[in-house]
């Protein structure tokens, strides 16, 4: 959940329709800390007592004795919208004296979702077409580009297009104008191929998650030309990786990976017209599960409780 | 869970050694039933007053409202034996007025496995391999043939081989020996390609699972000589398909399926080669999850609470 | 290659700029016929006189004892275009006398592609977006639809959108308009979820192949509603089938195929949803290399020297 | 191919039977250098006026223009050991000239195979077991381990072991003795899991391609413990690598690579538990392929004309 997370937060604003038909009366209370008999009891018997039923329950315990505790329970309960705020002060008054940290997020409430591009398409579109779908639970309230040809895709999906140049090894400026734009209007940040570096201390600021799709199946080919080196390298898998932003370039925690499989024959640039399926197959994925609260921060890794079959 | 399954048992006896480290002090409940608010609120209650730390938590509800609901939860309770009959009972008097049909299971006591083949190798010794490996939470007190050819296989990794002839129409004869062999010393029954057709008074009087490998994709290619079929039809992926045995050949309930990929220039005899790696692969995991209680049959259907990541 | 494909002929039209850089003095030739010695030796040394470098080269023979061939060679030629015709006369002159069928195509000329659909957006755009991205090596004339829904889509990617309404059991009349607007424009046609059946007087007329995607690993769940009778059977995995349109619904020679993994909570609509990642993949692949003559119809079967790695 | 390779060699000795049916009358050529117009040619009429017909062709060229090529191809040939030594010399007379390197092979004569293991037990046993059934064309005149454990169950298969230990940094003692008992007998090596560093003078002494398994999809967590780095940085895949072992521990020449996902809840036991699924699987093909003349080494990159459909 990261440090930069509140503990224990209503999502509540919803300012553009999604295309999603997201269930009504759901709730979805993520509980993390350190692991402890009863938990899961106490939660559910929470839940049962304000009249909700448990729809999915998901948890993992990295050690029994002594380990960190992670939750994700989601539950029905009709006129969700009336009790949540009882639900809230139960949780909290519950959870607390257990040192645990918790969410709770009304789910018919999609979080909002800035995404950030370069000149590559094929992330920003594949994002943009599965919203359209209704399969991704967000709404979109911009793209941010530092180039301008993919303004007329963006808003073909009828999606705001901001145009924030950045050149120069100075990047503050540029920055600055994200910033400007996100703040309070975003709940995570995706960087669908953008080719920026992001500094700390916008990390700091913004205060949301941000979300990067990395082209290599990482730790392999860190850095600058992936596709290049893996070409160099000889091997017969590609990659892509999804993962937080942390000031560690290519080091945050990952969300998702996948492969396709290569050969001799193939150019580096075969490599990245092959890896661009890849990349936003990963991202795609990657995204659907942060909005749906299934990943959890730990440490330098995730806890994702999957909806893969 | 099937009709034939008593509502309520424990698995007590353990008669040959796994291979398998199996947890100790876990148990696995499987509960299900009428869909109906409070159950895992109730189930989890329960474990915590008996003194159980729960470790996985699975379940399923075909319709919050009405449906049929299904939960499998595995908990960790020192001294784990002692407790049992206590946590039994309680099981039974919480359960028993909401209609629920449950099964109580102490992880450290294996199933015991039975397996059926008849000239192929392939999917027999991949059990073998598997749960010498200790991959699979099972012991094989017996392998059973119509063919004498997998003698010495099975018996170089120490399980006692059974030779059970079976030729012209009249099966009963074979049946009753295999009766006779099985009937008390195993909890469920692995058809590990075995050639021969199984009776309804068979299924009736062995009143355990019975588990098949099919060699295709079902129900494309139902009966004899799917790869045959399958070469005529000019596919591009060949399957295998893991179910449990009914008295419908091929339309029992799936437990697993898996694919790989063929083309124009492989022969029948081709299929059959690539295809012996898929129903290796379907059929261990097929096994591994009967063993583990994450296997929960519904109608025509089955409930897989896998362990797939 | 079918019956309705002339023996020896020259794609040259090109009316309509495609996206990809195609190859530029690189011709492909497709043999096939019965099998004999020294038809690899004949066709590369052909090649060679005329001042050709094979680039890639794949062959199959059904059996080496009198079966069917199929061979695909590609080389490059300098000045490829006024080469061209002297090499279409040799290769007459040489394969005729063994009674083997050919085709000789300029790489760089794309094939012309129309597009059916109906409501469902997923293939239509998978198509759109891959051409945009250079992927497929076509031309798209036009879109078809009996819908209107899908109109700005295809426009905002600059292709001609007509809409053919058919409604009623007679299709004769929508048929006649189809076949009016493709008749001379287009080399092959593309059913991207084109929910009406065709009839073999169309197929005889337009004489140009017409590929589908059904919703189903065929031959399993053949017909419609393949995802609610896959949900009904409880299978694990569901797929998708390109094929050849034949006569018989279903029934043509399948070019391509794909699976995705599901699971017991997923409803008929949720095998829906998934499955549309799996068609337009699917369809992708079947397109690309049936646009690159990669794909030999031979009785109802298909080979395909695919360029997968 | 290597610089150890000889220039044109045919592999003629028999010693061990094998249990793959290998093609009567089937050749294989390898041919590469550098690249050129009517290499294709000249080959395919080589073959044709010597009364072989070809079967498949693969070829590669990294550049048409001064690249380097690369060349398979199999023939039927009736009477083939009579014409062998023929066509040996025309060869060699027609490829001479064209600074081309080849090698011609019988492939009704098996690779013999040295397999070199450890404690581990399962690629061995997937190695003799594929063996076994005829998946491998090769014979296995011993298996050698630094321990005995495995003894049992590589002689179960009928296959000569010999015990080596190898303690303390000096292995010098331990290779000399390998060296005794490989050279002249076999015609590769495969490492399954040997857990010995393999000094570069045994590389040249031995001077014949050895093969290796590593356990992560390299370059990702090259050297020792990668389950556990995997399991440290949080990956969703693990992987494994079959690779020609070079002086470069880690580093050689990529032949084939494969993938398993993982998750959070996976320890670093459970991604060596699942990891050996995947080793034995990519060893499994990579051995197949070096077996079939499938695999061509070109600097610190392989081509692979694999038979993966």
């Amino acid at each position: 959940m990261g440090s930069r997370v509140p503990r224990g937060r209503i999502l509540r604003s919803r300012t553009v329709p999604t295309n999603s038909e997201l269930p009504r009366d759901h709730a979805c209370l993520i509980v993390n800390g350190p692991d402890q008999p009863g938990v899961v009891a106490e939660v559910s018997a929470l839940i049962t007592r304000h009249g909700g039923n448990i729809v999915t329950l998901d948890q993992y315990s990295s050690n029994p004795q002594g380990g960190a505790f992670f939750q994700r329970v989601t539950f029905h309960r009709p006129d969700l919208a009336v009790a949540l705020p009882d639900i809230e002060a139960d949780v909290a008054a519950t959870l607390g004296p257990l040192q645990m940290q918790w969410r709770l997020t009304d789910q018919s409430i999609p979080k909002r979702m800035a995404i950030l591009a370069s000149t590559s398409d094929h992330c920003l579109l594949e994002l943009l077409w599965r919203h359209r779908r209704g399969e991704l639970p967000v709404t979109i309230p911009m793209v941010i580009s530092n180039h301008a040809n993919l303004a007329s895709d963006a808003r073909s999906f009828g999606i705001p297009f901001f145009h924030v140049p950045s050149q120069g090894p100075d990047k503050s400026e540029a920055e600055a104008k994200i910033l400007e734009l996100v703040q309070g209007n975003v709940d995570f940040i995706v960087l669908a191929r953008y080719m920026q570096i992001i500094s700390q201390g916008f990390l700091d600021d913004v205060a949301v998650p941000v979300i990067n799709i990395h082209h290599s199946f990482l730790p392999a080919f860190i850095g600058a030309a992936p596709y290049r080196n893996a070409h160099e390298r000889g091997v017969k898998l590609i990659g892509a990786t999804s993962h937080y932003v942390t000031k560690d370039l290519d080091e945050g925690p990952i969300i998702e990976q996948d492969v396709a499989r290569v050969n001799h024959a193939m150019t580096a640039a075969d490599l990245q017209a092959r890896g661009a399926f890849v990349e936003r197959e990963v991202l795609g994925r990657a995204v659907k599960w942060h909005a749906e609260d299934r990943v959890i921060r730990h440490g330098n890794h995730t806890v994702v409780f999957t909806d893969r079959p």
